[in-house]
């Protein structure tokens, strides 16, 4: 045996969605690449904010000493004080530069808290259906994963994830915007967990972390507003991430925002700096560090997104399909019209359409769409998506 | 209890290096920049090639679908090809594409590689003295360290290495030009190791991966070869980065060679690209890939490096200060005058010169001296390198 047992039983596991993957690299191949509708993928294909390209350019060109150079293993300074800046007038709160660490998007930002968190055995809570990531992040650092439902909306169940904790759970991660799910938390849901931990807290006698995973906490649509979660719990740390904000995926840049109140905050914070450092990131990339210091009120169109939900929800309606129309986010989460998720994303690959199934993100029953693809893939789609549909007959 | 103990426990040991930052940033604030000296930090100075800023220039410009998108998770296939044919041809081995892992520089690759081998208790050989970041790389993936000593010129002492292997050796990383002594294994010593390596792997009936770290590969001087790992040795992985090679330490990028005879070679680089996917590096940031790609010929210009190294020892030798002279990258490791280098480095203060204890590195009784500074640091540090060897008397 060569390489590492757990690392093995991984690859063999998650070989899903990799088949998946795979299959529609041929079918791209065999049928060209419009002729197969790829939802597969949060790659946003929104364009970046004009700002971006502008700072960009500009910045390249600049004379600056030490321009690519490494960085404060937190972040340069004025980065940190410009979103600090951001955060502070949204929430109220005072949270200084000396509370953000810069990170290589939240995947970055998610492993550096696990990491300066977890003693080996440690239960994380995750709520289902859940990103594909977070099991693997969890057990990185010798993290027990706690799954536990969501209600059958998808929004938080406070009495189930009150049952699940208990004095070995150290933490709790959300995500709202939800991916696979779209769903946004509402205000009296997340002040109903935030009294739920700090109730549970104090019963334990020790903090039990909020981890807010928010990379779609700008993509909202009809006005929904994403509450802050570090006015409603004191413990709470932001995994923050530019790349669907500014539709930068590739360039891995994101920050960590730990709330000013929170247990020992000096201590928490030179722990996530020397994670950062440990973990081999050593820093956020510098160039972009530098970027998103320019950017701080820029976002991509979300209308844009907006009219490609509405497309892809209008046409699954009327083809029959059942889901909860999302809030937020680029994903929507379809009831499967058959019991096996996994059998009926096949019967849509003989279709040319490349869907995920639930059950990747424990959520049986169900496929998600990522609807960040051109408006033309969502409207030839749904003849495919009509005809699948209309093959079962157990709906 | 909030953050892990492990972490609490890394934080109060790595204070030393911290508090020698710290006190570095509070003379600068007294004295000001120009009159301290601080060669404490492998931060280059020297420019980028200029072909760097021009490809830079030239690509923030370009329209390039989904050009800040996603990259596949081992990185852009043009990028893997343009580096897999380089190295093709330097060393004659059939090396493609599939073979080369991109990363966040050789910090990421590191963990990246270690995440892919080590089950726990794994024993992993670190050479003293070591840049001080592997120990906690192998710890991050619950590896032990098993520390060998090098020999009195910092040259491999084969017949340590070997008594050091047993059944749970699964790897030894070794760096050259190494940090912090500037040595270059020859071609004789690096030859030995692998007939050792694949010996004793014959012995135990599994490889033992040699982990080559080599982000100082292209900076050498006075016509030293750096000889090629992957020739001298089957079960070889080649952690690289562009951070000294193009001076953008910042911009964290990078990559994985692996051999292509390596054992196993499909499962284990498979299992370094989910690794860089589980992680949360997610991938290499997108927009260095496109540039390296397109300058794998270019290289900062060492003679400026060189330069200071002679600018450097020519002052020390002088001054009265023991150290083998550097074939390579930018450091110099010097004897201490007195055996207690802590307190050497604390004399070195008072003259306002950084430099970093050989402790800190598991090399006692020496310090040492990062020469990518300005030459007028080094000319101008020479009056208290003089003061402080002639305040001691026990040399």
């Amino acid at each position: 045996m060569s390489i590492a047992k757990k690392i093995k039983s991984s690859m063999s596991q998650s070989s899903m969605i990799r088949k998946m993957f795979e299959e529609g690299i041929l079918l791209k191949k065999k049928y060209g690449a419009d002729h197969v509708y790829d939802f597969s993928l949060g790659n946003p294909n929104v364009e970046q904010p004009k700002e971006f390209k502008r700072e960009l350019i500009k910045l390249a060109a600049e004379n600056i000493p030490l321009k690519h150079g490494y960085t404060p293993n937190a972040g340069y300074p004025e980065t940190r004080q410009a979103i600090s800046g951001k955060i502070s007038k949204k929430t109220g709160l005072k949270v200084s530069a000396d509370h953000i660490v810069m990170s290589c998007g939240a995947g970055g930002a998610l492993n550096v808290i696990l990491k300066a968190l977890l003693d080996p055995g440690d239960e994380v809570i995750v709520l289902k259906p859940f990103f594909v990531e977070y099991p693997f992040y969890i057990e990185n650092y010798n993290g027990v994963i706690k799954y536990v439902n969501t209600k059958s909306d998808f929004s938080l169940d406070i009495e189930a994830i009150g049952r699940s904790i208990n004095k070995r759970t150290k933490a709790i991660i959300i995500n709202s915007p939800n991916n696979p799910t779209g769903r946004v938390y509402s205000k009296k849901n997340i002040t109903e967990l935030a009294r739920l931990l700090s109730r549970k807290g104090r019963a334990l006698k020790k903090p039990i972390y909020l981890i807010s995973d928010e990379p779609y906490a700008e993509i909202v649509y009809d006005g929904v507003k994403v509450p802050s979660l570090l006015n409603a719990y004191q413990n709470s740390i932001i995994a923050y991430s530019y790349s669907k904000t500014l539709s930068l995926p590739g360039e891995r840049i994101g920050y960590i925002a730990v709330n000013p109140k929170i247990h020992e905050a000096g201590e928490l914070i030179n722990a996530l700096i020397l994670c950062t450092r440990i973990l081999g990131f050593v820093h956020a990339p510098a160039l972009m560090q530098r970027i998103v210091a320019r950017l701080q009120n820029a976002a991509v169109d979300v209308k844009i997104y907006r009219k490609k939900r509405d497309l892809l929800c209008k046409g699954l309606a009327r083809a029959g399909y059942k889901f909860a129309k999302p809030e937020g986010a680029f994903y929507l989460f379809v009831k499967s019209p058959i019991p096996d998720d996994v059998e009926f994303v096949k019967m849509l690959l003989k279709k040319n359409i490349l869907v995920v199934p639930g059950s990747a993100f424990g959520g049986l029953g169900y496929f998600r769409i990522a609807y960040c693809v051109d408006d033309a893939t969502i409207v030839n789609a749904m003849k495919g998506f009509a005809e699948a549909i209309s093959e079962t007959t157990t709906y």
